[in-house]
């Protein structure tokens, strides 16, 4: 449940995808790692809120005791950690694991890719961070997926607005994961929740109410950077500072555009310090396609510069900063997309078919197609020792083979071999 | 314990040996599928013989019973069987998950790589097994491993020798991972286990040992065939008749050189049916390593025409036959080299460092590189407000970027950059 095969033609166009995905990581001068599916329970356990109920674990065989990964960012931290690595730029691309209930229309697995890019190390501030968001920029952009907008907030900012609207310390997390819910359900029921569930009083909840629903650009930092509240507060004022300098850089980028500095942006996860973001994709009203895919968060990220000092012996810390794509949701969406658009994904690569118009003539097809082979080009043939010609041209029309290399009995003799474009029926001999 | 994480020397150096295994299974015209990590439980029992112990188990959260993939071969099979693809030519190159005794000097791991190439449908005899050993010829060439040799042997032989030495039937499969162990120890101990453990008589074992001490080429095949004993068994007889087709086609290929038609050769999975292979290094004496690599199986594969029929609800049967490249082994012994070598691999693919050489010029920086990403150039900076010119150049030779863009006052000035070549030190203004 929540799992699926890829045939041949997802296969091909994820490979596009996600070769998209990797030559922009490439581009800005990342390095690949690799780390395992497994790791220890004890690994992930506490770092991901309430979603924890989501991780798989593996059964008691002897032994340690193992679950699989459910983002790259934990395996990530832990590698730093354990091999004392204090500086890097790295990406990920592999599959992560999480036992949530499957919403596959939407793109929602229980087993799915995730390419993550992040920047490990002491630099300074907002340099790393403006980098992360002009890679979703690039991204969204290459991609062609129609409008988007990045949304960015900072953790310190939500927290010194829960301090000032007078939240008790212990109630910032689970405040944080009320008001992430504020893209999908309207300020009402955010609220309800906030006094309900979380135990907030109804004045707390109304006055974060009034900063949670602001959004804007750089004008609105300066606002909230001489808010008679916010500006006595030490770590909102800190974020608001950092966050004006990631406007200045993102100006110098030319991407300001598309980003906009939104106060309801939360994320769920339990390690974000700094900078959070994610970007949406805007509903296109012209778009006439049959069921039109659903929109939403198709990249996140944030910093974190607390939990690779969680996995070391002395609490070291490295600071981090990274941005995942959601390559399952865009996948959705270009699958979609191809399929309107009815055009046919080759599968193979195969430039020439080795065919032969006469029986008795399977030793003639062997010798060629090795030589084509040694010779590093991509061939095929039937595997039939006396197929008709008529079926060897068909499969190289239904595959799209270009090219078909024929010998006959004339072309033994002669020496030579027939070469057809499967298309044009032009043939030349050679 | 038994897995590893890849650092980016490791990642870059597996990305090329996997790119050249994946362009072989291309030039053979293969398309590449993915199948899910999580198989249901009752999918891998009973595919494994003894091995089946090594299965790694998730625990019971609530819905299906799940387990690791052991290998790639059982997926496929269940894949052809659920989506009733009756023809299919793929690749897949993935990890699979063994809870095996690491032995992690001889690329031994619990979580490793596996890329396998299998052809699937009801074809003429032996051609599509014969590619199958084209393409390990081809790979082991390609990547200069040393000499190597295929062995070769079928199924339906070492059951016929089985059948003629008395060995009742529902002995053949324990005889047969026996008799696979002839490749690590002597035969006295393969001979006292099938007689002690698998309670075959001292007679019967005698007369097996007579048969699997037997290789060659051609001519043996020729003589198996006049057995007077042999020729009388069904199987048997087809089986050398296959084998003898299967040499004429190889060779066509040219490859016979490298092939051993092997009688000991029996491969320790239930659900070959047919052909078996396994490709073995050969140890070079003028190899002055360190550490010699122990050398052995590097590929194997072979027939299995009931595995897919397993799955299927009507028993439908799909012949396969399929090679499977033991890309770890092959991994440790590249890996070797290299460090004996003193290459250093690059991990990033970076063209060029945009540096400045004054103060106050991070804007400047922040300006270019981002017009060399949207040019599509791979191009990084030090993420520091005001690093000296020295270390940026420094940065480039630690990383192997080839040029650093300099812009500084006067360049801004006058409205160019000086490219660098980092190792001449030949400065152009462009």
């Amino acid at each position: 449940q929540g799992t699926r095969d890829h045939p041949p033609a997802q296969t091909a166009l994820r490979d596009r995808l996600l070769s998209a995905v990797v030559s922009c990581f490439k581009r800005h001068g990342a390095a690949a790692i690799d780390t395992p599916v497994l790791e220890l329970r004890e690994t992930l356990m506490g770092k991901y809120g309430e979603d924890t109920k989501l991780i798989y674990e593996l059964q008691d065989q002897g032994g340690e005791l193992l679950a699989l990964r459910y983002d790259l960012t934990v395996p990530f931290a832990r590698y730093l950690a354990m091999n004392k690595v204090t500086n890097m730029k790295r990406y990920h691309v592999a599959k992560v694991y999480r036992r949530d209930n499957p919403a596959t229309t939407r793109g929602r697995y229980r087993e799915f890719y995730q390419c993550d890019f992040d920047i490990a190390g002491q630099f300074d501030p907002m340099i790393p961070d403006a980098e992360c968001l002009k890679i979703v920029h690039e991204i969204l952009s290459d991609l062609q997926l129609g409008d988007f907008v990045i949304k960015v907030n900072d953790r310190r900012i939500l927290n010194g607005v829960f301090a000032v609207c007078g939240v008790p310390e212990n109630k910032f997390i689970p405040a944080c994961s009320t008001v992430d819910k504020l893209d999908k359900v309207p300020w009402e029921e955010v609220r309800s929740e906030m006094v309900g569930e979380k135990g907030l009083s109804p004045e707390a909840a109304d006055r974060i109410g009034e900063y949670v629903q602001l959004h804007g650009g750089l004008e609105l930092i300066e606002r909230l950077l001489q808010d008679p509240k916010l500006s006595q507060n030490k770590l909102a004022k800190e974020g608001l500072g950092d966050m004006k300098l990631l406007f200045e850089y993102l100006t110098l980028f030319g991407i300001t555009g598309k980003i906009s500095f939104d106060l309801s942006l939360a994320r769920g996860l339990d390690y974000y310090t700094g900078v959070i973001f994610e970007a949406v994709l805007l509903h296109q009203e012209n778009e006439h396609v049959e069921e039109p895919v659903s929109v939403g968060s198709v990249a996140g990220g944030g910093r974190y510069d607390g939990l690779v000092g969680m996995f070391d012996p002395k609490g070291r810390k490295v600071p981090c900063v990274g941005v995942s794509i959601g390559i399952e949701r865009i996948f959705s969406i270009l699958e979609q997309r191809l399929k309107a658009s009815g055009e046919k994904l080759r599968t193979t690569e195969t430039q020439v078919l080795v065919a032969t118009p006469q029986k008795h003539l399977l030793p003639a097809r062997l010798k060629l197609i090795s030589e084509l082979w040694d010779a590093g080009i991509k061939a095929e043939m039937l595997y039939k020792k006396d197929p008709k010609l008529l079926k060897q041209l068909q499969y190289c029309e239904d595959t799209g083979i270009p090219l078909a290399a024929i010998v006959g009995e004339q072309e033994l003799a002669d020496g030579v071999v027939k070469l057809r474009d499967v298309a044009t029926r032009e043939e030349v001999r050679m």
